[in-house]
């Protein structure tokens, strides 16, 4: 039997974990995300215990991050995470300290590609030619597998921050995000709902408006997703998504807004089978990061 | 020396040529778009006279079409135009069609993603990773190239019909498109220039405001599209888009949009190789369509 790492890089928590090559996890555990020089150590620490100490040798470990990352295979700093808002991560490279401390390769990908990976291998879309994941919580991330590989590009798919239709007569609300405004993030995201609504969002009713809002903005770029990247599935996750009577207010909304153009029985009369809930349920970046060791995509 | 049949299949005419293994061309003909029954039986006649004629066999046929069409491979209506407005269209079968009469196989995509293939092999996207491939004219279509490969999913890409930002106040121009009013079709597709200020595009001097809210609306999209797709390049053309004074409008509008959360060199700093028009002028979408029978993206 082979081992692998995993590490799921969020902004509250690094997740990490050891499972073997079936994709079972027979270790676990959550460190807090305060600063590299911190942090960093604890899941180095994590891999000598349970690994190194217990005689198991780790193949690959697997990163899904917190962005953005440099992805491009040409760069002096490729696996870098780059000009994130949090403070004291920009410019940090997790896959060289780890190799540095644990002589062990790892590969590293977006939290959200990672997520779709593991949905693609293990969860709801499995051996689909493409599917879109993403996590609606404190902040937006959308990740795409296409084909069987993440989207890499110019850098990666940044989907929080697409344009959405905004009536500032209707909600005149400016939206947060600190680059756009009113991007999906800025005028979707779990603290956004918080500053509009001036209350955390765990705390308004099913019925309360700020529902409907939130599945109107997040109906908006389901549409432009379909449009652009025409997905086999979408699955959405996340803190926000937790509240799953969102789910067929969103279906509904975005059914009405594609409004007959594609023609696909999926937006027609499948929309519960095309819009989901992560198959993996919250452990989607977690086992997502074991995928990508495990078999990494080409 | 082998040869390959071409067809540009658009809303006004086809244009069809035969090239060799090489790409050069070595005969074309544009015909009407009219019905089915008057402009495939022209098409056919072509590649009868100019190959089987002349003595030339025809390996395969690249067929690039408006759409949409049906591009699902377990579909028995695979390669079927589907659902277009255009009258008489719905539900034809153009490589069944040209089989039957010609014994030729053909191989089928949509205009843009043959257009974005042919820039990929042989125009300005050579080996890119990911390219994106617009047209703005009559309509708006989007192609992507990732991997080498167009995007396919629950159908195609129809990226013209994203959503985007829409303020009624300073635009109250309600957008033509059938489906959704002010997607991004309904918005900039020359026609909506056309409705929005009473005069056709080409009567518009470049210092218009027309053509400053074309380029902003434009840049919304290609903002999308690189939170999205995260392209390595985006490749603009289309009869708008011979309004050349439109790209560095276009390019400074994108900048000031992402407004520096995408850190890449060609954001920062080298939009004029980032945002261009087609290496194969107005002929990607002919060449494209060459491109895809000659060497077929698995």
């Amino acid at each position: 039997m082979k081992y692998y790492g995993a590490i799921e890089a969020g902004g509250t928590k690094f997740v990490c974990g050891i499972g073997d090559e079936n994709g079972h996890l027979i270790s676990e555990k959550r460190i807090s995300t305060i600063s590299p020089l911190k942090t960093l150590p604890e899941v180095v620490n994590f891999f000598r215990e349970e690994a190194t100490g217990a005689g198991i040798k780790i193949e690959r470990i697997g990163i899904g991050s917190f962005g953005p990352l440099d992805l491009d295979l040409n760069s002096p700093k490729f696996g870098y995470i780059t000009s994130t808002p949090k403070p004291g991560w920009s410019e940090t490279d997790i896959p060289g300290f780890l190799f540095e401390k644990l002589q062990i390769e790892s590969i590293i990908d977006t939290d959200v590609n990672a997520a779709a990976y593991g949905e693609y291998l293990w969860g709801t879309g499995k051996n689909l030619r493409s599917l879109v994941y993403f996590t609606i919580g404190t902040g937006i991330g959308g990740g795409a597998l296409i084909n069987g590989r993440p989207i890499h590009g110019l850098i990666h798919p940044e989907m929080g921050h697409m344009i959405l239709k905004h009536n500032l007569l209707t909600d005149p609300f400016p939206g947060i995000c600190p680059f756009h405004g009113d991007c999906f993030e800025g005028l979707a995201t779990g603290p956004s709902i918080d500053a509009r609504w001036m209350t955390s969002p765990e705390k308004l009713p099913s019925d309360h408006p700020a529902w409907s809002l939130e599945a109107y903005y997040i109906s908006q770029a389901l549409h432009t997703i379909i449009t652009i990247i025409s997905p086999q599935k979408i699955i959405l996750g996340g803190g926000v998504m937790q509240q799953s009577f969102l789910f067929p207010l969103i279906r509904d909304l975005v059914q009405k807004s594609i409004n007959g153009y594609v023609r696909s029985e999926m937006i027609i009369s499948r929309m519960d089978e095309y819009i989901v809930p992560p198959g993996l349920g919250s452990r989607a970046g977690l086992f997502g990061s074991l995928a990508l060791a495990i078999s990494p995509p080409d």
